[in-house]
């Protein structure tokens, strides 16, 4: 990987999950707590201002290194990876797992929904710039279960600067989520005509 | 704190912001790295199986301690504490900072949606049992700055099983999000008649 931080980030996703479902004693928790102190220390002694935001890399694309859900180095983040096949179709695989616990053994209904906002807006990005959520209606049919899931992502229609999508979380073959959404690319990155 | 998790949970809080901006060079960045490893190690030294769930304590009451927005051991959570008045308002003040970024210095859409959804299901939730998103509709006026920021939800009107109810977030009095949701207790908690 070129950026050191990923593989830490990674080890923090761990940290996560393990600072939730540990069973060590109060003794281990607070030599654990020591470790985390002194990383603490060592990363804080630089940083940025505010967020992240984008990083231009030399190849002239930008990526949100920060961000919440798709982030390389944000521990928050899964990260989700989103795929785009030929015919627009905008999809993801992802494994939730303890720390993404809504009802008991479930993910969090908030968290599909992020991730369905996510994803329906992927359509409607250009590589000039992102769109931003102008509606969105989400319909839960079912649980979602912690574990493996798919989500996916399509174009219903376009207006102008509006796209119209919609999308769903699905959960072995089962769709668990249904959501649509109107998305809306800002007028400086308004398409000729 | 009663629970030790919680100062180690605060610091892994921390620790995923200051990963996120930190601007140290890769030695150090590696140094951190070592100490996070060390925390995983020992605390997944023994690990439950699967989520937390929730824990019932002594005094009867239970606690989804693994919860992705209110869990108090779970770093992902900023954590949410959601407020009652007497009138059934329900509101909460969260400060949110670079790792929930979506758009350039902005809470992700997405988040939004989660703590939205979180609050819009408080105003239905009983003693005895959580109640499940059924639908959920966001209406994005303005975009979300990352910082302080309010959260509150109302029920519109009740219909046996079902809450709908409303909310929005606010930031600096304005309103950023708008939400309206119909929420479902599961039948083994249907008040008699």
């Amino acid at each position: 990987m070129s950026d050191p931080h990923e593989p830490l980030t990674e080890s923090v996703r761990s940290l996560i999950d393990a600072v939730i479902r540990t069973e060590v004693d109060s003794d281990q928790i607070a030599a654990a707590h020591t470790h985390v102190t002194a990383a603490l220390e060592i990363l804080g002694a630089q940083l940025m201002p505010g967020s992240f935001g984008v990083r231009v890399t030399p190849d002239g694309s930008s990526e949100p290194c920060g961000n919440v859900l798709i982030g390389q180095r944000n521990a928050i983040a899964p990260p989700l990876t989103v795929d785009r096949d030929a015919d627009g179709l905008v999809s993801t695989e992802v494994d939730l797992g303890a720390a993404y616990e809504g009802p008991v053994g479930h993910v969090h209904g908030g968290v599909c929904s992020l991730i369905l906002d996510h994803l329906l807006g992927a359509t409607a990005h250009r590589p000039d710039g992102p769109a931003f959520t102008g509606t969105l209606q989400l319909r839960y049919v079912r649980p979602t279960p912690l574990g493996r899931l798919r989500a996916e992502a399509w174009v219903e229609h376009e207006d102008g600067r509006k796209t119209y999508a919609r999308g769903r979380i699905l959960c072995a073959g089962q769709t668990t989520v249904e959501a649509q959404g109107v998305f809306i690319r800002p007028k400086a990155h308004r398409p000729a005509g």
